[in-house]
């Protein structure tokens, strides 16, 4: 069974734009932060720190994708819930939903793969297989 | 026949992360730059000057989605190409491409309503039909 | 006696930037942030909801500045305590101490005027006399 | 002399804030791209090129501060001059002047260091000397 994390948070005034409600980018990075949070939660240590034990600098994104089902606005408290939706190879699926007073206001979705230093030229990255310790302490 | 739009801009340091590339939200900060611009290079005005006028206060977001296809990092320059690839009655879809030497590094697709302030509620926003000459001056 | 405002938070990975801490223009966020939180703790309504009733709509910056004492990256745990530490007439100055494991790492100061649209040009703003009830809520 | 960098930008929709102005930590944005595209105009390498040959990630910040003398909103085209004010061993104080139709509306000033890694701990950054070629390539 797949773990899941909750992140709660407040939005801030310069979370929105001048339409007085988020400026909608914020919600992926609310998802790029409930994504690391996962791991966190689930006792994986940070990317800083797997450098040197796994070869591993972050899981970039191949895809990512949200749909907008209510206004958010500052003051507002959110919920940001995530979960491994799929685990594949190198890539995996983190499922977002974002919720206001127990409403679902955004659902989204990212592909996302294991990265690390390229060994043929450092300054590049490349798809790294999903470490089996990872993948345990993310699944109950 | 649809208009483009061209946004040409350098990645800078502060667009990315501790991978060494861009924090993936900005992309979408980008997009919606993008859609801003299109109907700016249109000859559509500012949505502040467009409440009197016409009602509306912006475009906000239903669905947004991207693919990561290259590797972007400061420095870089990058092109966001962007246009309408359908219009419905109160909503419409953006379709964004980012390039890199020639090369698509990122494509993304938004879905948006025109919307206002609601007559009920003038804190709250509802979707309006899209103006005609709105609409007529994105058109070639 | 002037009230202090404490604000907790963990640094995400898309606050820092390549260099591995945090990209700068965050601590003003969180300053930013901080004033907002301020406020709220002290029972003054949204700007958003004081437009209305006292042709308030924030509270703009005429000054920033902060000083950098220590390194802070993902992952770190940092308080924000806020504080008002000079009322003028339509200007105050709000203090800020960032903290992480009890050490500063961020002093910062903002100064600031209440601010609502210019009635001669209802686009423009202009700064307006500090309210007496915002101004008693944020005292002991 | 000091050589003097013009950087212009459009200022977007999700710069601005609820009170239809630009947020202002994004002012600290563009300084910081402000100094970035100083040296490279100048003709200094990327940080990520200089780690290996100079043993420089970046310049991280002491002090930054700014006056905020005009109203900014999105549409509007601004230029963020940037110029070193002073250099002393490690550090530097880079002063940046943004304007908007000829008039200044942002004076800022940003005291950094250049860091590299710290040997005795890679993980950690401090303070290097300005390499001397880096300081040639700065002055006219």
């Amino acid at each position: 069974m797949t773990k899941h994390n909750v992140m709660k948070l407040t939005v801030e005034f310069g979370d929105c734009d001048p339409a007085q409600i988020v400026f909608y980018p914020n919600f992926f990075r609310w998802f790029d932060a409930g994504t690391r949070n996962f791991f966190a939660a689930c006792g994986v240590a940070r990317w800083q720190d797997m450098r040197e034990s796994h070869g591993i600098i972050g899981t970039p994104l191949v895809d990512a994708s949200a749909k907008f089902l209510g206004i958010v606005t500052y003051g507002d408290s959110i919920e940001v819930q995530s979960w491994v939706e799929e685990w594949k190879r190198s890539s995996f699926v983190m499922a977002h939903r974002i919720s206001k007073d127990g409403e679902v206001v955004v659902e989204g979705r990212e592909v996302r793969v294991f990265a690390g230093p390229d060994p043929a030229d450092l300054k590049r990255i490349r798809a790294v297989p999903i470490p089996e310790d990872v993948r345990r302490l993310c699944t109950q």
